[in-house]
C-alpha cells in the first residue's frame, strides 16, 4: 500500500498551494437537505482557480519541481482540467509549459491553455499517441512530466480539498459519509487519505459513471481493469485507475457506487436550479449516488465533492 | 418627491426581514475586472430566498401587513419573482394568499408557488385583466395587496440588499458607481435610496433593455412613458415605472442606459461562464451596462446588483 502520502505530506500540500489557490466555499441547500433526508455540504471547487481542484495537485506538483529544481519546463497529457492546471501552475512559477492534447478536445479547452501562455501539442485521440506525444516533448525539451493522477504530489494536492472541508465544517460534529467522483482516482484517493488521517471516523464512497464503470471492478477484483464500455456525459471521469489510485482506494474507501447517465444530469440540473450554481457534469456523480441511494444515508451528515464547473454553454444535456 | 422612506425606514426594514432572508454573498472576478477595467463587486441576489431580491420587498411588506393587523390574507399579481416572494413570506406568517397570474406564465412558475401553499388565480395575460383579477380576489376574500414595485414598503425591502453591499464593501473606500437594472423602478429607487443615506457619493445609473425603454424616456421627460416596443429576454424588466418609482429614480439616479439583447445574453453568459453562478438574463443588464460603456468607467470601484437567478433551464437563450 502506499505510505508515502502521509498526514505531514497533505499538510506541506496546503501550506504550499495556498498562496496560489482558493479556499473554496462550502454550500448547503434545503430543498436538496429535504429531498434526501439528510444534511449535505457540498465543497464548491467550481470555484477554484481554472475553475476545478485540479489546480490543487497541478500547482503542488510544480511548485515542488522547481523547488527541488527537477527541471525547466513541464509537460502533461490531458484533454480538460488537468491541462489548464498545469498551463496555470507552469505560468505562476514562469517556467514554459508543453501540454500534449488529444485533436478532439473542445477547441475553447485548447484555447483556455493556450490562454496561459502554454504551448499545446495535439496528438490522436488515445493514450498510446498521447504518451507518445509527452515522451517526445521531453526528449525535446527536458520537460518534467506531471501525471494526471499517477503520482503522489498531485494526490496530495487533491487532498487538501476535503482537509479543507473537514476543518470547515467536520471539527465538532464529524461527517458520516464524504462522497467524491472516481475517473483516474487522484481526487478519491486524496480524498480517502485526509479523511484518513483527519476524520478517521468518517466513510468515503468513490461515484462512477455506469458508462465508465472500471473502479468499481478494479475495487472489487484488485486489479486495474479496464471499463465494459465508455460513454458518459461525465467527461472527466472516463478513464481507468492507476496501480497507485487503486491501492489507495482499496485501504480508505468503502464502497464505489455507479450512476446512469440520466441520473447524472437530473442532479446536475437540480443543482443549477436550486443552488444557482454552474457545475460540469462530471460534478454531479456525487449527488446522483447520493440520491439514488439515499434510503441508505438518512439523517446522515454527508460531504459531496463539486469538482469542478467547465461546461461549454453551447452544449448543455438539459 | 417621496419623502416617506427614510433612513429609518430601511433600517427598520432591514431589522424586520433579517431572520427571513439571506445576507447574500458579494463576489468579485479577476477575469471580468480585467475585461472592463475597473473593480466590479456583485451583491448576489440570485442566492437569495425564492432565488430572486424580491423576497426581500415581499418579506418586508407581508410583515407589516401582519403586525399591524391590516388583513388576514395577502394578494399580488405577477408572472414572476414577486409572485413566490409573496407566496413566500406569507407562508411564513401563516397567511393564505392568492396570486394571479397570467395564463401564458411559464407552469414552472405556477408551480412554485403553488408550492409555497398559494391559490393561483389565473387571467388574461394584460395589465387590466390583472388588475381586475387582484379586485376580485379583495372583494372575496379581504386580502391585502402586495403591489410588485409600487409600494413603499416593498421599495424599502429592496434597498437593504445595496445597505448590505455598502456596509459589506463600500465602508473605507466608497463604491464610484452602483449599477442596478430597471422595471417597474422597485429595486432601482431601492438601491438609489440606500446610496442616498449610506453613501451619498457614490452614483447610481438604471439599467434597461432596449426592448423595454420606458424608463428611459420617462426619466427624461418626468412622465410616467410607455416602452416604443416590448421585446426582450430580460423578462423581469418589461413593466412601466410608476409616478412613486419614477419620483425617486428621478431624485436619485444619474443616468438610465440601455443594452440590446445581444449585449445582455453575452454578459450573462460570460457571468455562468467565468463566475459559475446561474443568474437570470435580468440580472445581466446591469454587466451588460458596464462592459458596453467601459470606457466611461475605467479604474472606478462599481457595485452591481446580481438580481435573481430564476431561469428555465430548457429555454436558455445560449
Amino acid at each position: 500500500m502506499n505510505q508515502q502520502i502521509t498526514l505531514d505530506t497533505i499538510i506541506q500540500a496546503h501550506n504550499r498551494i495556498r498562496p496560489y489557490v482558493h479556499r473554496t466555499p462550502v454550500l448547503t441547500n434545503q430543498t436538496i437537505n429535504d429531498l434526501v433526508g439528510a444534511s449535505i455540504f457540498f465543497k464548491c471547487e467550481n470555484f477554484q482557480k481554472i475553475g476545478a481542484f485540479k489546480a490543487r495537485g497541478g500547482v503542488n506538483a510544480v511548485l515542488q519541481v522547481v523547488a527541488n529544481k527537477e527541471g525547466k519546463a513541464i509537460t502533461t497529457h490531458s484533454s480538460g482540467n488537468h491541462a489548464q492546471a498545469v498551463a496555470f501552475a507552469a505560468r505562476l512559477m514562469g517556467l514554459p509549459a508543453y501540454i500534449v492534447m488529444p485533436s478532439n478536445a473542445p477547441q475553447v479547452k485548447k484555447d483556455a491553455v493556450k490562454g496561459y501562455g502554454a504551448e499545446v501539442i495535439e496528438c490522436e485521440p488515445n493514450l498510446a499517441a498521447r504518451e507518445q506525444g509527452v515522451e517526445e516533448v521531453i526528449a525535446r525539451t527536458g520537460a518534467v512530466l506531471v501525471h494526471p493522477f499517477d503520482n503522489d504530489r498531485v494526490i496530495a494536492g487533491q487532498a487538501t480539498a476535503s482537509k479543507e472541508l473537514i476543518e470547515d465544517y467536520g471539527q465538532d460534529h464529524p461527517f458520516d459519509t464524504i462522497f467524491a467522483p472516481v475517473g483516474g482516482g487522484g481526487m478519491l484517493s486524496g480524498t480517502a487519505l485526509a479523511v484518513h488521517y483527519l476524520s478517521p471516523q468518517t466513510k468515503v464512497i468513490g461515484c462512477e459513471p455506469e458508462g465508465a464503470a472500471d473502479a468499481i471492478l478494479s475495487f472489487k477484483s484488485g486489479k486495474v481493469e479496464k471499463a465494459p464500455y465508455i460513454k458518459s456525459v461525465a467527461d472527466g471521469l472516463l478513464t481507468n485507475l492507476s496501480e497507485r489510485t487503486l491501492a489507495i482506494i482499496r485501504e480508505h474507501v468503502s464502497d464505489i457506487l455507479t450512476v446512469t447517465d440520466e441520473e447524472i444530469i437530473a442532479a446536475m440540473k437540480l443543482v443549477w436550479e436550486r443552488m444557482k450554481i454552474v457545475i460540469e457534469p462530471s460534478s454531479a456523480v456525487a449527488l446522483a449516488v447520493v440520491i439514488k441511494n439515499k434510503s441508505k444515508f438518512i439523517g446522515q451528515k454527508i460531504g459531496v465533492i463539486i469538482t469542478g464547473g467547465n461546461v461549454d454553454m453551447g452544449k448543455l444535456p438539459f
